[in-house]
């Protein structure tokens, strides 16, 4: 029985690692199509974003089936309810890159804009908070889940700084507000992705303090 | 064993019931807020977040030791893990309840604009989203859960006529970015508000129906 428990264990784990994956690889792709504004990679984003939506219910249906055969208490039970609800962010973090790629479709139209907001740093920091989150959750490393909610705070600021000079851009470039308010979107979805990266950091220090540190209580 | 099983099934019930009582009061107080564009009701939005972020925290811990201590099969166990799913859910549609607060905030700043958006229709639809999904939960009917799948539509309908006047308006006032860019918002947060009800919709027929219906499957 405690075999078979952990064999199920074990796939349960490579399981949520390959959705990890999948969900890296296209946060990394929107990343690109946003400096490339290649509707192609946009295109490969949406259509491929089944493939994550395929692989969450494939997660939940093995929590609910570990759970239903061999009901496992204390930490194994905490890390099937983790499991459950980073596997929920993850397949949030897919939706916030076909997001982008939509933004992406609409942009590319045109080629040139009278006003250009560089994304790099804070796509940057939105991508290394997810690797971070996840690499946290693979090694049960409590010090680099605490970095990735300290990295939140400089992608919010980034957010802001883009906020307003694209405002001041709306104003001075009206013709130009369809892209404008696209452009502003993106930053909004990069910052969903790394709120959706500091909810995995807190459920991991969750996984390992076995306490709940979500709303700010970690402060 | 049984008997105390029941006893804390009934006292989960209770618990997130109460906690979707909370959540529907603060959305009707945030579209009275926006109707009212009421600073003072705003600051009380904001300021009692803090309950439904607490009785989030009871409802997954009480979640948690249910699982640990009875270790619930089948019906029951599915029952559980959609509560959890469902008092996620119900946490975030309380966030959107204070960011609209937030947009309103600063929109009560200045009393008149050149451009408004009637989102009383929006917001009835999106309010009534949330009242059927929990009436749904409550009673475990499955067609009211589909109702509110249907109606996250008209949602969307509204909100891409509100990007279009309002991105038409921040063309002609310039002047008002500012309080454009948060009443576009508004119909964001809106939107994500039917969003988490139609999720927690999807969980209801999940938890009737045994199977998984998200990413559209049940079209």
């Amino acid at each position: 029985m405690a075999k078979h428990f952990d064999r199920e264990l074990e796939k349960l784990k490579k399981k949520i690692l390959s959705l990890s994956a999948l969900v890296e690889e296209r946060v990394y792709l929107a990343i690109k199509a946003i400096e490339s504004r290649d509707p192609d990679l946009a295109e490969r984003i949406i259509r491929s974003d089944y493939e994550i939506d395929e692989t969450e219910v494939e997660v939940e249906e093995e929590c609910l089936k570990i759970l239903a055969l061999y009901q496992p208490v204390a930490v194994d039970l905490r890390l099937i309810v983790t499991v459950i609800k980073i596997n929920n962010d993850l397949e949030r973090i897919g939706d916030e890159a076909v997001n982008i790629a939509e933004r992406i479709q609409s942009i590319a139209k045109r080629s040139t804009y009278s006003f250009h907001f560089d994304y790099a740093e804070m796509a940057e920091i939105a991508a290394a908070m997810l690797k971070q989150s996840l690499d946290a959750l693979v090694n049960l490393d409590i010090d680099t889940a605490f970095r990735v909610l300290t990295l939140d705070d400089e992608v919010d600021d980034i957010q802001s700084k883009a906020y307003s000079q694209i405002k001041a851009a709306m104003g001075e470039h009206p013709e130009e507000m369809t892209y404008l308010i696209n452009l502003y979107l993106i930053s909004r979805h990069l910052e969903r992705i790394a709120d959706h990266a500091t909810n995995i950091a807190e459920e991991v220090i969750y996984l390992i303090e076995g306490e709940i540190v979500r709303h700010g209580n970690y402060l």
